[in-house]
């Protein structure tokens, strides 16, 4: 039975500002809910919070791991402007412990101004789905990867097979298990839900936490399968930075995010 | 006699995590204070509450004009760690108005952990300072280009005799105007300090607000100018992304920036 990506993100007002929800299982990696994941939580709550549904811009700062069970999020409207409201919202487990700290800027979406429109990209470009490699679990629990669907681009897919391009980048398909079409709070679990970039490299590297991570959405995503590319140009310093983009059915580019990772020191 | 950031984005301990500050005239645009410059009050301001002085990644939501005249930075202090702290703050003005909020992450950049490096990228090319283009004031108080200084790449400085070089790109040398060198709060100001990209556009657009903007330094810089780089790719749906790099004059890539900003609405 898949999961539903809107009814594992609900959350219900508790009053002066606080939400209740919970981290369900399902959207996990060995245990730990995904990154995105919990963005779409806080980010639900803080739409919520202001009546503005759509995060166009909103950076996440990863404290504790997100474990399945109840949390609250206390959310803050700082300012309710005319086309945007500023939120902030702290994400906190049943034993206090803070596990994302949030603060986005939300509009509405669905009618964009009439403005000029300047592309200097296009979306990645994929073989057909029959020819991507789905981007399945290694091994025990299967998490967030059961429910979603992500075909990678054959040349970034090696480093399943121990062969990485050595190019940091991974490229794919992408789309919610259950069928549901992507929306603006989805658009904030396809951005974190790709294999690491740093995979694609030869550097012995099999797990970069997550510090921030900033989306910005510039429209509503049209229904059917996009396309994701990431990419990462300095791994430098202990960080590494992964710059994403994802493009709709319609070669929209919707989602555009960066986020700092750590890079374990080695040995 | 030129202004010292330092001094001018010195913060006052009021207790409870409240700092005391002042927007002080000479880093503004036309009565506005740069929104780099913000943000190095706040990070001051943050640095010290949490004891931490480096901000590793921090993105700030500009909510009215910064003013000149004495502000409040209420900041908290959300986690702790070992090796990163992660901090909130709020800048009022004196008639009680949000400037702007911030969420952080602050370490200590002197000691980098031994990690490898990838660089998928080179510091941009730009002539001898002597061929640049000093970038000055275009009449009015000078504000803060009277405080900086800026050299165009002269292919990016045709826009100021209305010759857009057609490429949404910016490059040039940057240091502080009273020769401080630079660190990483004052790399706050350089991402911020440079003309919008959108200039080298055909577009008749004179003013392009921040929304938000995102830096992640990754060292402290190094004495000397330093090399800058500011890009865009996706102007839709009233929005434009500008993705800053500088580079200190040892060659490393030391603050990496990406703000939101808007496109007014044609007419």
């Amino acid at each position: 039975m898949l999961r539903s990506f809107t009814a594992d993100t609900a959350v219900e007002d508790a009053g002066a500002g606080r939400y209740r929800a919970a981290i369900v299982p399902g959207w996990d990696v060995h245990g730990n809910a995904n990154g995105g994941y919990l963005l779409g939580i806080a980010a639900r709550a803080m739409g919520r919070a202001c009546g503005r549904p759509d995060p166009v811009t909103i950076s996440a700062h990863y404290l504790n791991p997100g474990r399945a069970g109840a949390i609250e999020v206390d959310t803050r409207v700082v300012k309710a402007g005319k086309r945007f409201a500023t939120v902030t919202a702290s994400m906190r487990g049943a034993d206090e412990r803070p596990v994302i700290e949030v603060l986005g800027t939300f509009g509405d979406l669905a009618a964009g101004p009439a403005s000029p429109t300047i592309m200097e990209a296009s979306p990645p470009e994929l073989p057909p789905h029959t020819e991507c490699v789905p981007h399945l679990p290694g091994g025990g629990a299967p998490g967030v990867m059961a429910n979603v669907e992500l075909l990678l681009h054959p040349d970034d897919a090696g480093f399943r097979q121990g062969r990485p391009s050595g190019v940091p980048r991974v490229r794919g398909w992408f789309r919610l298990g259950d069928g549901a079409p992507l929306d603006t709070l989805s658009l904030l679990l396809a951005v974190d839900a790709f294999p690491p970039t740093v995979f694609n490299t030869r550097l012995p590297i099999g797990w970069v936490p997550t510090v921030e991570l900033t989306v910005h959405v510039r429209a509503r995503p049209a229904p059917g399968w996009a396309r994701a590319v990431f990419t990462s140009r300095f791994l430098d310093g202990g960080f590494i930075e992964e710059d994403g983009e994802i493009w709709d059915a319609g070669g929209r580019m919707v989602a555009q995010s960066r986020q700092l990772a750590l890079i374990p020191r080695a040995g």
